[in-house]
């Protein structure tokens, strides 16, 4: 199960990819359904709490109209960043499950770490699921920025 | 500059409180001016995010159509939590002035630091301005609950 809804989540990173935005995409689930879903829209929307997680919390909590989530797994391409495992932490989800590991700003285990802090929410945390899919295609986006770039020098006059 | 401000960030506060929400509020200032302002929303709106900061945040962004505030001071009457601080780093915020700290969840130095991590971002922090009035406002509000829960309890039968 984690593996269909790990799929559903890079869909939707695709989906920021295409519009231009590192492509980070996750989904919340309860009782075995998809309630919320959503992409990073950084760039495309100009705005920095856009982030793929922060917008699912944010829309899990408006459907299913409460702020508390702790029914609830969060499914998500890269390790959330401090802000975004910050709303996880205030929304006392159920469950966290993560693609690969964000060595520069992960907030689950890899830079900070909010569940083994005092604070009295620990939630259940896998990772590495569908790890080399996520990685590829954040690979692939920053590569072809890379190229981009290099264009952009060369065209310069 | 900072109290008068900060005087604006607990009239936000306020409406909080009179909402039934923790009272917090803040306010983005850039070039001297307020360009957002918000409130803790997190019971009236039922939504885990909607903290006065990242809403602050949120329609900072909104208005100025870019999600990099490095020109721009936030003020809030409390210690921002990690979601928060997350949100204020997500933003390059340049200046952050907080009323009392948060023993409990601060991410400004309290209970975490994110501006003493390895990531390249250092925004001024001051604390302390019109604590005692944001404090005041905090100790009613739970001070006010708490006879409300004592007198439900004498109601019972």
């Amino acid at each position: 199960m984690d593996e269909l809804f790990m799929e559903e989540a890079l869909a939707e990173a695709r989906l920021a990819g295409q519009a231009g935005d590192v492509p980070v995409g996750a989904v919340i689930v309860q009782n075995g359904q998809i309630v919320a879903r959503a992409h990073n829209e950084k760039e495309a929307g100009r705005n920095a709490v856009s982030h793929a997680e922060l917008l699912c919390v944010e829309e899990a909590c408006r459907i299913l109209q409460r702020w508390r989530l702790s029914d609830c797994t969060l499914y998500v391409t890269m390790e959330p960043c401090p802000m975004c495992a910050g709303a996880l932490w205030n929304a006392r989800i159920g469950r966290i499950v993560f693609g690969i590991k964000d060595p520069v700003a992960g907030a689950c285990g890899s830079v900070w770490s909010f569940a083994d802090s005092p604070m009295h929410w620990k939630p259940e945390t896998t990772s590495g699921i569908k790890a080399k899919e996520c990685k590829e295609l954040l690979s692939l986006f920053f590569e072809k920025r890379r190229q981009e770039n290099d264009r952009r020098k060369e065209d310069r006059p």
